[in-house]
């Protein structure tokens, strides 16, 4: 089968093994892959990670293991990335994405999505109702990471909220929100992404027209910007005592300084991977349009055009098709 | 009167005027001065202050002004470091230590006690029962900023609690956690400085004896060290979805990577001033016991050796009498 595989460099094996599924694991037919900027990030190194990208997919299970009702061939389905063990106190909590011996699809220990056929346990697997089409699906898994904030944190029918940022995780958040009716402004650098808020009839703000009263007037300020610079901007629009959601990894090479946070007691709350199932339930009611987040759609063997892409100026989600 | 004051230089001065209490404010004859960390660092240029020095105090009320009860005469006082406005939403929540319109006692827009005499609004003063003697007096502001983490954050009974750093920030949170019967483990570079803490009958833990099963077991860890590198130690001890007291302002000039935050969904908890009085109430009930923590008392003429006293390396507290 065709699989697109980082081993140092980045290339499209014609003739990689189709994998078979183990007892309790679902056999996957590819039809759509995301391209997240976790695989971007892979091929420059990040978790050491070595084998099949990909981890944001829609497809239709082909064949079931040992176990698995037959009941969900033919389904179409999407899928959870974390690989629990569903044995540990974590798991027992429903807490599988923390499990502290998983692995993750296409980022740890585990062959991805990117290809033509995979495999997944059975629990992570979820079918999509027929009314939520591919491209809607295949975004699942960013939207999920968006309302994970919704599963970690209170925010009040009259919580002063930002989200900075507004690449395609800014936007996914910036959806979520408005599905949710939650009163926030979406603040960011560039006028035609904000666009994309502004159309759901929400609030924007350009960094640039931040006034000294901003500054410290927000009880939660979502970072979306996945910059040193944003982390410092965010912080500096808390409240005391509020909340500041990490939806970025940050690696500051300049220094950053964190005494704003204990001088203001400002808490900051990590926040990575969400669960599917609201998603799924907001997709269904027609509460979320993802389609302004598409800046293309691939076929597999044209991989380069499309990784080309994600890096461009401007690109919000690209797509792989399979 | 004598006053130890920073202006580009530390010095005393021997003919500083006395100030006038105004309507509402008590005049305070200093018995006792501790020096803390931000001494230190404003010397060094933290906050811009320039002035009279000094946070930590036990003194007498001398002299009040228009509006204060005359009660307060003679009576020994300590005193809440924040001078806040009393008309914002954030002193109308008793969070008066957050108050934007601050000024702040020998650290912001304000003269502080490293003098003879000084001011405070009579609403920042509190009465120390004759019970507790001076040196415990003049350590309630730090022990303050300890118990701040109790009124932040609900430690269970059953909570997996680690503080990291065995300075005298630490050792404060020590105390409190001890006389608050928190189980604890008090991790620290310095097996003479953790004794105080085993002298508690509490565990400790020297650095170097962190095992790999200690990483990610914490529900709840207090950074205390100050350091990029404690900053990041107390991270990997972090459970997923577990708490990182941040005690100590930590400017990151080699680089600070937030990723694990991200990743393990870690809530960071910014960690400043707290409230004398319930600090007061264990000092009254004899369940703290300072002692082990100073390091040396020195007259005020004798500033510089109490300063340079401050910077040896194993010194804890320092206090200064008048």
């Amino acid at each position: 089968m065709k699989a697109l595989v980082f081993d140092n460099t980045l290339k499209l094996d014609n003739n990689y093994p189709i994998p078979e599924p183990k007892d309790g694991e679902v056999l996957i037919k590819t039809k759509m892959v995301g391209i997240c900027n976790t695989d971007y990030e892979i091929t420059k190194g990040y978790m050491d990670y070595k084998g099949i990208l990909g981890h944001e997919f829609v497809g239709v299970v082909e064949k079931v293991g040992k176990g698995v009702s037959k009941d969900l061939l033919k389904k179409r389905v999407v899928g959870e990335i974390n690989l629990a063990c569903e044995d540990c106190s974590y798991c027992h909590k429903n807490l599988q994405r923390h499990c502290p011996n998983r692995s993750t699809l296409g980022i740890y220990k585990k062959d991805g999505c990117f290809c033509e056929y995979f495999t997944l346990p059975q629990q992570n697997v979820i079918v999509v109702p027929d009314c939520i089409d591919d491209i809607s699906a295949t975004l699942v898994e960013p939207l999920a990471a968006a309302y994970e904030i919704i599963e970690q944190i209170h925010i009040k029918p009259d919580s002063k909220v930002a989200i900075l940022g507004d690449g395609k995780l800014g936007l996914c958040v910036s959806l979520v929100f408005n599905a949710l009716n939650i009163d926030y402004v979406h603040i960011g650098k560039h006028e035609e992404k904000l666009q994309i808020t502004k159309n759901l009839g929400a609030k924007t703000k350009l960094l640039e027209e931040l006034k000294e009263t901003d500054l410290a007037s927000f009880d939660i300020v979502v970072e979306a910007t996945g910059s040193v610079n944003g982390f410092e901007k965010s912080a500096s629009l808390v409240k005391p005592r509020g909340i500041l959601v990490l939806k970025s990894t940050i690696a500051a090479k300049e220094g950053l300084n964190l005494a704003s946070i204990v001088v203001n007691e400002i808490t900051i709350i990590g926040s990575r991977c969400g669960q599917f199932k609201p998603v799924l339930r907001l997709l269904e009611k027609g509460r979320i349009d993802v389609k302004p987040l598409v800046s293309g759609i691939y076929n597999v063997d044209d991989f380069e055009s499309a990784f080309k892409k994600n890096q461009d100026k401007g690109t919000l989600k690209v797509l792989v098709q399979f």
